[in-house]
């Protein structure tokens, strides 16, 4: 089997390559261009069935992510695949199951089953809880018990894959030497940390890096390199571990282009505002543009609760910079498992931000709602408001609360600054 | 009587600058530099009793503002009465009563007398309604009978005022010729329009602004130039009419700084992401420094009902760039008269975007909450996140959602990094 990157080099057009081009209204050699370069990916795993296939990478619009999953706290299976329902209703274009309690493996194959849109998993986490016992038996597999589980994760469709192989001895060291504030904030990469001080090895996935690369390649898994040694606080943006794991995933992507795996890489995390930009160009220079997803970037460490509005900020910024797929930060990051009602505020903030994003990359068309949003409301063409919003559930909710007398709304009534210009627009100019 | 810009010209140090010299804990004499540079204002009429005087501008925290005040269609003072309340516990810097409904003179009074932070207003709100009819009387006042409206605004003891004198006839001519999507939509700016259209004749707070200038300085009411041109709409940012009253805002900045009034520039409204750097830096060149209020900037139109979040994004973008006072934005912008739930989310989302800038600024210390939060967070410190946080009320009912069995969260429960790698660290580095 071809991945879709060796398909795009051999100048083949795929089914993939044609659903991603009209969904993004370009040309379909545009799309095949950018996989062949490695700066777009199609998230497609062969064994999804159902899957609308989703682009991700330069030119093409902005994605998010929402990450849904069980914990130990709250294990049940019908939750997830509610909130999986939710995530596609509310707008996500990509879902990751981050889940670490219950049976998971029939929590991944049901909603892999349910789930039109691209499917993403984090490998180690299931490793991590496979005894319950809080990494112990994750600290006794071997690269060969690692490898059974990811295999099975892509047997079952897992469309894309984050694995931390970019977490060495070496970056740990300069973690330890740099003195962090939050030390790691990755789960897989505390995990893997766990591992390689207890076995005093170096990380397995960067160790097996080879044998990852034949799976995805098997299965077109795209690999989405995890950023174990992201900032989690302001303190920590910018770090020499941070830097020393990103120059590692740049031979990483430089790897996978050459044995035709598509490849993403993910970033930070927290960071000061002032470091956003300079952080996404970085990341692309590095890693040969390949397309760069970010979890967040939060710009403040002080508002738990409100995390989903500290990366809309992060996010929009990095966006507009060129980041290329955003993951949501829901208003309980920090505090616990998001419920359905953060998870939808966190999906339409994330969303925010990817389309504020894609008018600061100057994406063509990216403005044509805005405008049109504008011209009904300057018309005072409520339903037509209604038809153009980001979340139209919510615009009539919020409307319905605020009774008003008039056409105009109840912050102005009869000072509805559309309603006075239009009754003194006959002399306009005069 | 001399107003805080001449006292600071003469090396006067007055108590209002020794309490802002305390409030942002810097040297007064930095506070009476930056006032006698007309580079920062202090809101203190001081017929306001029991005010807390605040700085804006300059080196000085990022300020925000919450809009209160009545409606035609809610036009109770016991509900604006409360949400002062909620308005000051929330932690706004300043508040703005722009109420047009209801008995707007009593309304002013009641909450100056329980306002411990800077009270604004628009005061062409009040000339609009006094007939309740949509401007009509508005449209046949001469310029004496606004100053009598001005001059009881300003004895009541309000501290800033928004006046659109740059609103002129020439940039009326601008904005026709410009086809704007969303036309005027201060409604100041509306309210403006319909009496230069009526009368046929130039805005009369430009023509008579020596006498708005009297008055100010008579009580020294810092003004707020008013941007009665703002775009309502992406498409309409950074436009011939936008610039037009921005040329002649920065002129009326002189001629307040001239006359020793202290005065500050209102700015967009609705901008593209990568304008709104762009639009602070020109706006603090072409006025002179002058400190820099802005409503917003919205980076999109389609996010009615999440309008705290596109601003915030602006926000925290705009502050990072320069501007010294937020207004804030709450979820009911564009659908009608905000609630308190509305009002509390407003406010934090802008007290978000204000600290974000005060990072991006690098305003000496703004990182030290943002350190002592993620310490706490490391150590799985609760009580001391509660503490730290934005809002220790969201925190607690968030945490009391999400019931967890162990000191982690519910989100990663045995997977809590900061568990794994405390249970590890022993062996670290070995």
């Amino acid at each position: 089997m071809l991945t879709q990157t060796e398909h795009a080099r051999r100048g083949d057009v795929t089914e993939q390559m044609k659903a991603v081009a009209a969904a993004e209204d370009l040309p379909v050699e545009t799309i095949l261009e950018s996989v062949a370069r490695g700066e777009a990916v199609i998230l497609a795993n062969p064994r999804h069935k159902g899957l609308r296939p989703s682009g991700v990478g330069r030119g093409l619009r902005t994605k998010i992510n929402a990450n849904i999953g069980t914990s130990i706290d709250f294990p049940g299976l019908e939750a997830e695949r509610a909130k999986l329902d939710l995530v596609i209703a509310a707008g996500a274009d990509a879902v990751m199951d981050l889940s670490t309690g219950g049976d998971i493996d029939a929590i991944r194959r049901e909603l892999i089953a349910h789930s039109p849109i691209p499917f993403g998993n984090v490998p180690v986490y299931q490793m991590g809880v496979s005894l319950q016992t809080c990494g112990q038996a994750f600290v006794e597999m071997d690269f060969s018990d690692m490898e059974q589980v990811l295999r099975r994760q892509a047997e079952d469709g897992v469309d894309f894959m984050t694995i931390h192989a970019g977490l060495t001895r070496r970056a740990l060291d300069k973690v330890k030497a740099s003195g962090r504030v939050t030390g790691i904030v990755s789960r897989g990469g505390s995990l893997l940390t766990a591992w390689m001080l207890r076995n005093h090895e170096e990380n397995p996935f960067f160790t097996h890096f080879d044998r990852v690369l034949e799976l995805a390649h098997e299965f077109d898994v795209t690999l989405s390199l995890g950023d174990a040694l992201r900032p989690g606080s302001l303190a920590d943006g910018t770090d020499w571990g941070q830097l020393e794991e990103l120059m590692t995933l740049g031979e990483l992507v430089k790897r996978c282009q050459q044995a035709g795996v598509q490849v993403m890489v993910e970033g930070p995390g927290h960071l000061p505002i002032q470091q956003v930009e300079m952080n996404i160009r970085l990341q692309k220079k590095i890693c040969h543009g390949a397309p760069f997803y970010v979890l967040g970037p939060l710009v403040t460490d002080i508002a738990p609760g409100y995390d989903h509005i500290t990366s809309a900020i992060g996010g929009a910024i990095a966006g507009s910079a060129g980041a290329d797929f955003l993951c949501y930060v829901t208003p309980a990051e920090h505090l616990g498992l998001p419920d359905d009602a953060d998870v939808r505020e966190g999906i339409m903030a994330a969303r925010i931000a990817a389309h504020v994003a894609d008018i600061g990359k100057g994406r063509p068309g990216a403005l044509d709602r805005d405008l049109a949003m504008s011209r009904a409301r300057a018309a005072l063409d409520w339903p037509g408001m209604e038809r153009l919003c980001l979340d139209p559930q919510r615009f009539r909710e919020k409307r319905a609360e605020r009774a008003t007398h008039g056409e105009a709304c109840s912050m102005c009534g009869d000072l509805c600054v559309f309603r006075i210009l239009k009754e003194f627009s006959a002399t306009w100019g005069k």
